[in-house]
C-alpha cells in the first residue's frame, strides 16, 4: 500500500505452497481453480479448517483482489458445511498477517472454526493432530458439500 | 447451508442497521456502494476498524456471495490503510458468527486489529473509547486511504 512496511516477499516454499504443489499432504476438503481448503494440522478445534488461494500471496495485502474474492467465496462455502458436518452453533473466522498479527505460515490463509456454545478456543500450536481423524473430518465437511 | 442449525432472522433494529441508517453516528473511515468502513466503539486494540456490507446480513452465511466479494475488497483496501496509518507490524482479521462464535452485533462484520510485536490483543468490551479518539483515528485511516 505505501513504501514503508512492506512484508517481505513470498516465499514459494512455504508449507502451503507445498500443499499446492503436491509435495505434502493434507487433508483436502475442497478445490476449486482459484482456491484450495484443507484441516489444520494443528488445530484450535475439531473442525479447523483452512482455505488459501492458488495464487501467490504472503497475506491479505499482497493478494490480488480477484484472487482474494476467490477465496471469500470459498470461505462462504466451506463454512457452511463446516457448520453442518460439527453440527457447531455459530463460526469463528481468523485471518493473520505477518508475525505481530499472528502468523506462522507465510503463504494466505483463512481459519474457519466451529463453535459450541460454552467451549473455548484451544491454543493454536498445542500439537500435531491424529491423521486419521482430519481425514474423517476432512470426508464429514466433503459429505456436507455435496448435500449442499 | 441446510435446514437444520438455521440461523435466526435478520433483525433491521441491530446497531449496525442503525449507523447505516444514519439513526447513530460512527467515526466513518471509508463508504462505497456496497459496504461502509468505521471504528469499533469498545476496540480491543488501537484502530480497531469495522468493515460491514450494505445489504442486510446476519452472518457469512446468509450473506449475498456479490455483497460479501464487496466486503472482501473494502476488507483488502481499509487494512492496508490501517497498517500505514498505526504504522502497524500486522494485521488480524476476525469474523465472528452467532453468540457461540463471538458475535454480539448480528450484521455480518469484519473486524480489522493493527497489531504490534509484542503487544497482545484487548479483551473485546473492555469499555467505550473516547469519541474524540475514534474520530482522530478515522481521520488518520481516511488519510492513509487518500494516499494510497
Amino acid at each position: 500500500m505505501t513504501p514503508t512496511h512492506e512484508a517481505p516477499a513470498y516465499d514459494p516454499d512455504n508449507v502451503f505452497a507445498k500443499i499446492l504443489r503436491g509435495e505434502i499432504p493434507a487433508a483436502r476438503v475442497y478445490e476449486d481453480a482459484d482456491t484450495l481448503a484443507f484441516m489444520d494440522v494443528m488445530p484450535q478445534g475439531e473442525g479447523h479448517t483452512l482455505v488459501i488461494p492458488k495464487a501467490p500471496a504472503r497475506g491479505l495485502l499482497d493478494a490480488d483482489p480477484a484472487s482474494l474474492a476467490a477465496v471469500a467465496r470459498t470461505v462462504q462455502r466451506v463454512a457452511g458445511a463446516v457448520k453442518a458436518a460439527f453440527s457447531a452453533d455459530g463460526l469463528t473466522v481468523f485471518q493473520y498477517n505477518e508475525p505481530a498479527g499472528g502468523q506462522t505460515v507465510f503463504h494466505l490463509h483463512v481459519h474457519i472454526l466451529p463453535r459450541f456454545e460454552g467451549v473455548p478456543l484451544q491454543r493454536h500450536g498445542g500439537g500435531m493432530a491424529d491423521q486419521a481423524v482430519l481425514a474423517e473430518h476432512a470426508a464429514r465437511i466433503r459429505a456436507a458439500l455435496a448435500a449442499g
